[in-house]
């Protein structure tokens, strides 16, 4: 793609061959590599620097358990077989930090964010944004993300999270294993998705 | 970073030297790089591949007159002055397409999706997702972006789009121009986001 600055190789590696994997090796996620994907994707941009996005790692047996029982049945399987799994939430109550994350502008947390509702909105769709970027930088890292939305939402947020947070996404995360993922499925055409005025 | 696959150079261009702009130069955005972003970002995860996210390209001086119209008093200058501006939607209706983009199960369309509140719900976590992939994609073409979500919603909705539309941001494009960005702020630190169970 020669309008692209992007080498081949990186589209390559973040879109064009990495897949929604569904199976995964043995081989462990290790806390550098999360630190590495964290440390890469938080530069990207949030509105009012406000980077809402939150991560729970399941590491031990007894969490992984408890998340499993809370995934829709096709879900389970290889949640329950994946190294690493993270459940990414949006904080609620983002507002506090933004003092010390918008230096230049700290009255923004009393001027825009003090309505509950209205954070509510902005944290949504910015903490989505960052969960964009994170799964892009775990294909970064050379890993296989497994996204999913099947799971109890209720459940999830009760067991792992607290009303504070929002469950977004739960995702697998590993080297992709035997028969890792579907044909890929077509998208949407140029014409179908941009329109110009 | 060992830790990561990417190339650095492609870190730097997409996360760590890629910034949002303020100021662009005048060299156009080409129909050419848009369908080359487009097709790079189309391939990134959404749920049941459903890829609600709309474009709209404000290309003509009549539509970027009535945006520049809509947005907030501080992001006024740099929309009129920007080569190229996307009003980035969620489509509430991407339902009716979801046959043809997961042919493996068409029956998706009826079972998961046929209540309007539960698409609205859906289509805006996925096409918030897919803003994160897209920007990133711009940066991707070598371009800088330029996110906002400073504007008026409503008015934004019923000038450029529809109810079944909901607006998300709007992203000016292009080449930065002079003193493009404010210094970095800082980002949350790993432990403040990362959380381990």
């Amino acid at each position: 793609m020669s309008e692209l600055a992007l080498h081949p190789a990186a589209q390559d590696l973040l879109f064009r061959q990495a897949r929604t994997a569904n199976t995964f090796t043995t081989e462990p996620v290790t806390e550098d590599q999360v630190r590495a994907i964290y440390d890469l994707v938080k530069y990207a941009p949030t509105a009012f620097n406000q980077s809402p996005l939150r991560v729970v790692l399941i590491r031990s047996d007894e969490a992984r358990e408890r998340l499993v029982d809370l995934v829709d049945e096709g879900n389970r399987r290889k949640t329950a077989a994946a190294p690493l799994t993270a459940i990414l939430s949006a904080d609620n109550e983002f507002h506090e930090e933004l003092p010390a994350l918008l230096p230049h502008f700290p009255r923004a947390k009393e001027l825009f964010f003090a309505d509950r509702p209205v954070r509510e909105e902005s944290t949504l769709l910015n903490a989505a944004l960052q969960a964009g970027y994170f799964i892009l930088g775990v294909r970064a890292a050379g890993l296989a993300a497994g996204p999913m939305t099947g799971f109890d939402f209720t459940g999830v947020r009760k067991e792992f999270l607290d009303d504070d947070h929002t469950p977004l996404m739960v995702v697998n995360i590993g080297r992709p294993g035997a028969d890792a993922w579907y044909p890929r499925s077509p998208r949407p055409a140029y014409h179908e998705v941009v329109t110009t005025v």
